[in-house]
């Protein structure tokens, strides 16, 4: 064979390879394919905050990874953590210190690379020594700053180069950079991820605005991520804290990436009450806008779930209860059969009874019925006799999926969220930390 | 650049694309690098048992896939299914057939290619009519003849292809077909698994030979998989059930591949009394022989799990409770995030914190101590500050691997075995249907 025809025959062999290289890796630096198509979104400014973001360089050069929200005195502020057992030092210093006085205002330190997490005695005195160089600097009193540390477990935090930014932070910051501290908290995040919301209230308007990161580890309780939501608003503390954990309930503990639970989950409401407008227990304008908020942070996460190329929402109704109802689409939602076959676009909802079956709540297998999207593909113990395949196959090619259970049975209805499994997760999370 | 220089850059790129390429594809076909050396083992012939195989092309053709199992009268048959509420067909005709009257003996028929499950009314006609035809050959009443399926949920199965089978697997029958029996059972195994044990009762023999099947939705209760062990001891029925109910929770109730359960799990044991040596409850070595033939085939299992690449015996000790040691025992074992740590030889401890943090059993971070093999790795809330990370990193290179944890907090104890999670799987199992 000549050189020339040689040079053919291994271009070919070398496109063919680039092809199979391509389905079988996923790249973790390209962004999600559920991404928001238009980006980053514009948030509306709170009045009573200010951001900075530094590149502290904790564990990779070049990018931010330290972020700085300075709140006005009188913000309150509300708070949700992992119920983990092993929890991570900053963590517990939050949650000790939820409902100290808000007259004094607050301030968020918050780094990526590192989770301070099972660090022993050595986590607390990093903790202690990030909140106190805060506190310094700041004005705020040391029981009034939250930290949060996200990243890898196990290795001493290095705060040394957080505390040597502390004076640039407060140095530089201004009430509209919260994309940039969006970005410092990413981890293998894809997108920076936020959510605002405007209302009405009389004639004046109520802000809120949202950042999260998060894309593996989500799983209640709740999704393993970092939460920062900031209205105007005027809301008396526990309030704030009681709305909270109410609306936790109904949003991020309803998504699943992978089943696992982080040591560092942390969510962290501030009402710093610029706008003047008092929230009392019955302003359901209020709730509704910032579950609105909370919903689409939730879902942007697992959007941005670590390898997903799929956004699944799981619908169960007709259960015995509510609780049947979740642990049911739960089950769904976390089986890897179920998430293999949506990344392989297989309407394969013999899959879905399997997970129904071992959830360990009520069913009867002659009473379900499931539906993909529109499409009744099963109902009376077997496939409904009007399915067609190659409908439920063309449905899959779907980047958002509904999974729709109904179990005939009672009342109780759930709904959860979650994304595919693929090579993408496989390939980030084999080889995270080499 | 000359065309020797481009030949030689082209043939350097194939060679690396080629090295990725291996690295992200996992062949399913391939046999699993973790099966036992020495393929399928030489098993004892069991007095009272014929076994045969047959090509019906339920599924595929070109691969035995129905076998019929024969029991001499007299033979008491025990048996543990799935708890899945949406078991199969078959399950639940067997369920119903155990307690029947040894006397007149037994049948085992099972198909590969099609798991008769979901299938509504039509899956119980289908057992009827594959339970009808090998009690009509045979001459075993029907309530002893015990079928299963697996493969496929939800297709109707044509089990005219199996009943037009059962003459010419009656008639080609034979005590050492226990192989070919174990090959017709296999679905995306890449293996064949058999086990057995010979203790001697005096002077006689008592001989165990079991086989199984099942490399994914391999979890309790109990592991997914068909399990056939049959021994020519001489067990009353009832005690023969008593055994097996305490040995599957020892065994095969502590393996997990992938936490999903399936809706056909079964395992049988047949006692022909061949042997006549008569076993009482308190006839230990027996005992112990059967649970090293269960072990034995649930470890073959967890190898053969769908694109396995490391087996892990997970260990705890100092838990509250054995309940709890099981919990955090399960909980690592299930992590996604510790499987594909241990895919990618990363030693990543922080990952086993995160998972017993989750568990929802008691542990307290600080008194933890965590070993990967002899290494101690962590204790006492943070990394021993004896291990060195590329110690732990070789370790993980090898294919047999032991998680251990302390919790320091009680004397509770257990042991799981899983797999890794790889590309393998994925691959397996987004196109398993297509």
């Amino acid at each position: 064979m000549g050189k020339k025809a040689r040079i053919k025959k291994l271009k070919r062999k070398l496109a063919k390879l680039k092809a199979r290289l391509k389905a079988a890796e996923t790249h973790r630096h390209s962004v999600s394919p559920l991404a928001p198509k238009d980006g980053f979104p514009h948030l509306p400014v709170i009045g009573g905050v200010r951001f900075s973001a530094v590149q502290a360089g904790v564990r990779y050069p070049g990018r931010v990874d330290v972020m700085l929200a300075e709140l006005d005195p009188g913000t309150a502020v509300a708070g949700v953590f992992t119920r983990s057992a092993t929890r991570s030092a900053p963590v517990l210093d939050c949650q000790a210190k939820l409902g100290s006085d808000p007259a004094a205002g607050a301030a968020f330190i918050v780094n990526s690379g590192n989770s301070n997490a099972f660090t022993g005695a050595s986590g607390e005195r990093a903790v202690a020594a990030i909140t106190e160089a805060v506190a310094k600097i700041s004005g705020v009193p040391e029981n009034r700053v939250y930290s949060a540390s996200t990243g890898v477990i196990g290795e001493p935090l290095p705060y040394e180069r957080i505390t040597a930014k502390i004076e640039e932070l407060h140095g530089t910051m201004a009430p509209d950079a919260i994309e940039l501290a969006a970005r410092a908290i990413l981890t293998t995040d894809t997108y920076a991820k936020g959510a605002g919301a405007e209302i009405k209230v009389g004639d004046n308007t109520v802000r809120i605005a949202g950042i999260a990161k998060g894309s593996g580890m989500i799983a209640p309780d709740m999704a393993t991520m970092l939460v920062y939501i900031f209205t105007d608003a005027k809301v008396e503390q526990a309030l704030l804290q009681r709305i909270l954990a109410q609306l936790v309930d109904e949003t991020f503990n309803n998504i699943t990436v992978d089943s696992d639970t982080s040591t560092s989950d942390s969510l962290l409401l501030a009402a710093t009450g610029a706008s003047g407008v008092e929230i009392t227990e019955n302003s359901t304008a209020f709730r509704d806008a910032l579950k609105g908020v909370m919903l689409d942070l939730a879902h942007q996460v697992v959007r941005d779930g670590e390898g997903a190329t799929k956004f699944v929402e799981i619908h169960v109704t007709g259960a015995l209860s509510d609780k049947d109802a979740r642990t049911h689409a739960m089950a769904i939602a976390n089986s890897p059969l179920v998430k293999t076959a949506v990344a392989g676009e297989d309407p394969n909802w013999g899959r879905v009874v399997m997970a129904i079956g071992k959830s360990g709540a009520a069913a009867d297998r002659d009473r379900l019925s499931i539906h993909f999207g529109d499409i009744l593909v099963a109902s009376q113990g077997w496939v409904s006799p009007a399915y067609r395949e190659d409908e439920g196959a063309a449905y899959m090619k779907n980047d958002d999926l509904l999974i729709a259970v109904d179990l005939g049975l009672g009342a109780g209805a759930a709904t959860v969220w979650t994304c595919d499994l693929t090579h993408g997760y496989i390939q980030i999370n084999a080889d995270y930390r080499s």
